[in-house]
């Protein structure tokens, strides 16, 4: 098995942090009928009040590459951007298997 | 939703990636019965030759506690341990919802 994994940091301004929380739900939810996206999970972290995490799991690059593109996230992106201060991708991986998938 | 996740990275020792992998992954599948282990997936970093991530959700802290305890875990962290150079939990997490719980 070889997929493609996303772990992502948002910073965000303060305050924001549970608006940016729904937006990626909603984004989450946005992606229920996309196959190829297999995993998207909203996480936050309590020593980090400013920050928010996202675990990505897609059949391949291409499919994730792709979902940039679709109306609805590009939506979600336009409403999320005014309160994202900084975004770092914190590793890009290959998913070897295990449970969940 | 609040569960428990983890974002672990292990370092291995030059040309064990591949034994480290197949370990996790008979961790994962010793965890296919353990309800409270949602999500366990194991990955690796291009151009990391000697990583392993883990990402794991659980429904609370008190369950991956516990499941440290488990002598099926015991016997998989015996096997790992030779080859294993270091680990540093890079991310303790809250989960609050998403695609794929």
């Amino acid at each position: 098995m070889n997929k493609y994994s996303l772990f992502v940091k948002f910073n965000i301004q303060e305050g924001e942090r549970d608006t940016m929380v729904d937006i990626l739900l909603e984004a989450a939810e946005s992606m229920k009928n996309l196959d190829e996206c297999e995993i998207y999970l909203v996480n936050i972290s309590e020593n980090e009040p400013n920050c928010v995490y996202i675990y990505e799991v897609w059949s391949n690059e291409n499919a994730h590459q792709a979902s940039l593109t679709l109306e609805a996230t590009q939506t979600l992106i336009k409403k999320a951007k005014p309160i994202i201060t900084g975004m770092e991708r914190i590793s890009t991986l290959q998913t070897k298997g295990g449970k969940g998938l």
